[in-house]
């Protein structure tokens, strides 16, 4: 089986990215697709001419099986089944279906948010563990979830996914998703930068404020950073808040799913220096375990850079050995 | 195998209930044991002279498993791991190998908390759904989920049974586990007894003040009840507060399990005409699910005089059809 | 007039006190009578006869004036205007003018949460000051204030003596005034014990709960003390909330009224070593005053024991002051 | 004295107003100097320029005093003491002393926020009140009060000026001032702003992140109106936190100082008929009063054209009425 390899696919609302992938999770060649505001017909025509390439490229034999990660409520055996208004016919599109009659081997499909924990689970750094809990801290905050050695999954298919989403502040703001006080009104790029962008409108003496008073549009997570490295009391102020509200997200994790290890994967990370330690003593000081003594890790994703090729891969290899005859 | 019979035991911290269950859930015959300050050798033996007296009652040959339901971390195959200071010795003590060794049938464990959710999944209001979350709204808030047809099983041994400290409320109160906002601080019988006995003590004009001024220990969560069915402000203020609490709760557990339907057990529940519409309404309004038409109907608990021994026979009845032959 | 003397009377819901005042505030004799649940009628006759032994004791000559201290809406110039329920009869009782009539001095009245700023200003912590701001933290929190050397006084009489009724804490709990969020639902003796009792009721391990777990009515702001000094976890967060919340108060008070000192009186200042510091450091960090480097004192009262006795004194004080003849 | 007249001065961080106004507070002639980035000697000799050509105008004999309205710390009988950056020179310049010998009338001096009560109180909707509560919806959250029929005046100099940074939100976020949970941080157009900038950073639908999403920066307190007549659910959200701290503020202001009436002014104010009601409402229902039937008006201010020049010659009408010998 030392020759057998692993196509994955990772569908964006921008842009659609393939990969081949081996064994271990080593990725040998990536292709991006431009997803465009066309309709999925064309995004999967070109997904079609990727797989061609890659089966001329590495041979036809060695094939093991296809992922597919994708945003939305995603059916594994089948597709996309809602995704709102982003790729126009995506819902209808039995992805699965049409892509084992074309190529014979295993297709499974994926949340994107719930990919980026797989990867780490089967490839990344929560390798080893049977429950892990990883959350991206984007735009928004992705979530996803493996109890007992397996992907959550769930009759009506959000199990983990929306995990992004619990109540952390009740009597909150509204999200984006119409519910109150979710974690990620508080916890994901864009809530800090909001935060941000209130305290330069209500002009509090800060260097984001003289850096972007008028410019609001163009402060970023970064802008957050920069603010604490320089000292100054308003970004000192949000990142404390910042880090006790992930803190408090990754609690309420761990009291709901029980992990041995948490990944955390997005942008922020690249300056978890400034935030890890501290949500890592929070966790410490709050959260319920058994045994008392036993630490949860908050890791850092290690495959970020592939996070949604490498999840599907790993759907799809999990289910693989799950069919596979007992030895 | 129609004359077989299980056994289910439910220990507590002041007594231990026994019960022989029947294949569909009825419960032919119940026994109470003190659990008392005693060390568990003692409680032990109780449960062994009630197990003789079940088998010479029933006769030997029908006896198909035993469940036994205990607070704490409990791990199915051995028993309480972890349960500080309530009942001396049960921490060390291998019930499920003293009893298959002595009764020769399988023996599972599960917590308590647990154990209601199980026993309203197998014998209760959520029969046939694979997905199902339970919550517990008694002096805390206990819990216990389904996933995928199973019980949520974990590595660590509290998968599901801590959701009750969720943090719904950041920067909250301490609550009795250690940590800080948690749901069991808003949404437990003791919570609510703990807000009326707050403005009680402010004396802020009630109902609720007029009655338990001088007497603050006597109230109860009945006491809220009354008052607000009385029409007073104060009572209809806490009110309102749980019912929105309790909503979010629900919305969290929603958001991390995905549930079908949710069902509530403890003592609050018997005037749950006070609060179960505004609730389902909360959930209607702000939960989370695909596809977006469906209910997840909130029910009432429908076994809860024997939840923790019909949960405990839940457990292992699922465990010996696990390990049955394949037909 | 080194001889004249002043009397002063605090009517209090179950018993009034009388008190024969030196021109430098020292309090030669007091008296006690039973407000009780009679008329005021009665209480009246009774605070008479003192009067009369006064002047017998005294001589009729040195009596300057009379000070009426009492709670609720009152008017100086009358008596009480609004005192729902307490002391039946006192509402339509013309006290000014009954008592200049009988003695032939003139006789001032003053709500007694006034009363007691003024004692410090005129007698105790503010003397020399003419912008002070006084706090009596109690059952309640009442408030007094002076103003450019004068007692704020207001058209509608409660000019400064509500104040314990600002909002520091929007969208919180009902206070028994009506309002919402109300300082005295945070800073009180009362609220500090309704805080308590809620963490009793749930049964956060402290020393607290142990102590009083059974008998939450004998809880007491003493026993936050002893909790803090014997190092309970939850004792220190609740006083550290108080501590907060007190500070917040005070800074919302600078900020309306802009006072040179602020006084504090009440049960809990027995134990200010434990707090007063802490709330020093959160108005010096936190309050807005001109010249920057002036800080204002928050200073423990002096004069509680005749706090209504000489605050009421020193309101007919001013009174003969101003409409001494210039010289 | 019906043809004596006033000039008073609004002195801005950009722009200085002047006026030239009769005995009833009618604006006759109004000048604008720019205020620039000068230094103060220069602003200043522009408004001896206009003082000249007024009296030129009108004649020398008629002008009976000048009012002079400045930002920061004023002292009415020298001119601001405090105004960190702003104008430079301004903190040293003895505005009365130099324009008393130079004109031979009366000249006082205030804050500007306070000077917008006095406009009202002496010439807008307030007249004929003795206890007043002013508050200036702006960029921050002026004030100015009225008590006992004069403006209320402290030794420090801030009275009354300060209360938008009263604490309504205790752990609330930093305000430009320092302090933590300031009215002003809820209630000032830029705080309205800033909270939808928040919105639109975490792209939840409305009709705002619609419209402003890519120019966050052009977001204004009139986008909130056109959001909520439009129907949109998040302006409607932030519309009713905005009423209700706006509310809660006035309650405050209400039990701080005991005014007959309130008035708002400010550039929200355009839009009152989308809150106003509202705000009566919850004060209505929350503010403690004597009597208890009587309604604490929120009115509107009639004289926002001209309220500092206006505030300001109310201030200096007061003094020299307080110095005129009685007749």
């Amino acid at each position: 089986m030392s020759a057998s390899w692993w196509l994955g696919f990772d569908i964006g609302g921008t842009r659609t990215k393939a990969g081949v992938v081996s064994e271990d999770g080593s990725v040998r060649r990536t292709h991006l697709v431009e997803t465009g505001h066309e309709s999925f017909e064309v995004v999967w025509e070109r997904m079609l001419a990727i797989a061609d390439e890659a089966l001329a490229a590495e041979g036809p034999d060695g094939l093991a099986g296809v992922g597919i990660a994708a945003p939305g409520v995603v059916e594994p055996t089948f597709g996309v089944r809602n995704l709102p208004g982003k790729v126009p016919g995506i819902e209808d599109f039995p992805m699965r279906e049409r892509l084992e009659a074309r190529l014979g081997v295993p297709v499974r499909c994926i949340n994107d948010g719930a990919a980026a924990t797989l990867a780490e689970w089967r490839f990344g750094a929560a390798r080893g563990h049977d429950d892990v809990v990883g959350l991206t801290i984007g735009t928004g905050l992705g979530a996803g979830t493996i109890i007992g050695g397996r992907p959550l999954q769930t009759t009506n298919l959000a199990g983990g996914v929306s995990f992004g989403h619990a109540t952390i502040a009740v009597g909150g703001r509204t999200c984006l998703c119409g519910n109150v006080g979710c974690a990620e009104t508080l916890v994901s790029a864009n809530a800090v930068v909001g935060r941000m962008r209130d305290y330069v409108a209500r002009k509090v003496p800060s260097t984001i404020t003289e850096a972007y008073g008028h410019d609001p549009g163009a402060i970023t997570f970064r802008t957050l950073v920069e603010g604490v490295d320089a000292g100054d009391r308003v970004a000192k102020e949000i990142m404390q808040q910042f880090t006790r509200d992930l803190g408090a997200t990754i609690v309420t994790a761990i009291h709901a799913y029980d992990p041995e290890v948490v990944v955390l994967a997005g942008g922020p990370m690249a300056q978890a220096d400034h935030f890890l330690p501290q949500v890592q003593a929070y966790v410490d000081r709050y959260a319920f375990r058994y045994p008392k003594e036993r630490i949860i890790p908050i890791r850092r994703a290690e495959r970020s850079d592939h996070a949604g090729v490498l999840g599907a891969v790993a759907r799809v290899m999990q289910s693989v050995a799950d069919h596979a005859p007992a030895t």
